[in-house]
């Protein structure tokens, strides 16, 4: 927490590209995680909405800047399952904003998390189709603006109240009919690492890989499924494996690490950068 | 809990198919879930180990017996996944004491429950090979007594610790060498319900669904994910949709009710059995 603003960051060139999903990070403003990466050599970061929003987008733009930090990617947008017009009009507009942020701060990719099944609604294609549809109508504003649309499907776990799109194939076939830098996918470790379609799924997507994102699936389950997940190497999932085929598809983008925890999240900024690093030297950086 | 053993069954015609698995009357002894079915007017009865070694073998199979009560299946078999030879001997030889027992009892199917990880095994590719083969070796003694093999596939909330098959497609993988009455799979709706392939897999599934199971998925999941499970109705499943699927792949047998929630095993047993006979007659029954 210690670098001024304005001196050279110190990178470390085996973390090169390791990026601070700010989320991991969730009690740090944006000029706290700022802070944080330079402090710990990382060179890249994922941004969320809400602390950029506290620290106002003109702000923010410059102190990224100055402290030559990429972003990674700007999360997140989606969330456009609504079945009502209005709705809809709003989750658009909504999502229009979130693109004009993205550029703003020179994220390549807005993560899309798709929404989950309005309320009482059952119709679980229905709500698939209205987020292929949105999608499909965010597509030139994204490419007018310069960012690619990131879909990520998500763990089974969440199809009912949080994303409908539950496996990377079916991602992918959302993705496919628009160009392969416009629209691509978010691959989170701990969305799809039990799926046993994976590897030829992670080879179809090659280039529209648009984020790499770890953390680890952990048992038993905390009991808020919202705050499930573990730091790399804490967990069941095989990042050696999941990591070449990443690699394999031709991703050479940054990895950010993405944990939702609640006792991530009670643990110091520093410290929890110290342990990511270190797991991410470990288990991520070699198979990269 | 008050229909003597010797009458005869009253039997409710909407209710033919339903099936009460133990599992949903946690508290119930075998004795008082005989009892239980009778006095609801159910015919079929999901039998688990743990009540049925209680009862005692052949108690349980004169109870059955002169209740007239089907036995839709016995839970369960599997947890198969073990990496060292000793364990491996122990699943095969306790999943072949499983099947004797569901032949005494008159079980069509034995459900089998995959098994997670081995501690500190990371490697699910190997673990789904292991559970596939512990199959074709318990294949010879399941045809021999005349009960066959229902493969489960899991939810992937269960894939690192409970169920390393985690789609229909994937245990239909493991089932298709084998004769079509020989090897199957046990259809869960709580574990299949967000699989965005689930119609094309049940059109596959056809004669192989040896049992069809039905609970619902809710929001917010209960804290313990063993105990996630709600009554039909109370969550996000389409079960007119599912259950039509099952129908047209020609599946005409019981179907069962198993709910693993604290609040279901709070609650009496008949009153229970009273509310899921309700939901049964009203979501499930129509499509089936």
């Amino acid at each position: 927490m210690s670098a001024p603003a304005a001196s050279p960051p110190v990178t470390d060139p085996t973390l090169a590209r390791l990026s601070l999903n700010q989320r991991t990070t969730a009690s740090w403003t944006l000029r706290e995680a700022i802070d944080g990466c330079r402090a710990a050599g990382l060179s890249s970061i994922g941004v969320w909405r809400e602390q950029l929003a506290e620290a106002g987008l003109d702000q923010a733009v410059g102190w990224l800047a100055d402290a030559g930090l990429r972003v990674s990617t700007l999360c997140r947008g989606g969330f456009f399952t609504a079945s009502d017009p209005a709705a809809i009009e709003a989750a658009h507009a909504e999502n229009v904003r979130a693109l004009d942020e993205a550029a703003a701060i020179g994220a390549a990719t807005l993560c899309l998390v798709p929404g989950g099944l309005p309320s009482g609604d059952r119709d679980l294609p229905a709500a698939r189709r209205r987020a292929a549809e949105a999608i499909e109508r965010l597509v030139p504003h994204a490419r007018r603006v310069g960012v690619s649309l990131g879909i990520e499907p998500m763990n089974p776990i969440y199809a009912a109240d949080r994303g409908v799109v539950s496996t990377l194939g079916q991602a992918l076939d959302i993705a496919e009919p628009y160009a392969v830098e416009e629209v691509g996918v978010v691959l989170d470790t701990f969305h799809v690492w039990w799926d046993p379609d994976l590897e030829a799924q992670i080879a179809r997507a090659g280039r529209r890989i648009h984020s790499y994102q770890v953390c680890d699936w952990i048992t038993p389950l905390p009991a808020d499924t919202l705050l499930a997940r573990g730091m790399m190497g804490d967990g069941h999932i095989d990042f050696a494996t999941i990591g070449g085929w990443v690699r394999d598809a031709g991703y050479t983008g940054d990895i950010e690490v993405e944990i939702f925890n609640a006792d991530v999240w009670a643990t110091p900024g520093d410290e929890v950068l110290a342990t990511l690093s270190a797991r991410y030297r470990e288990l991520i950086q070699p198979y990269a």
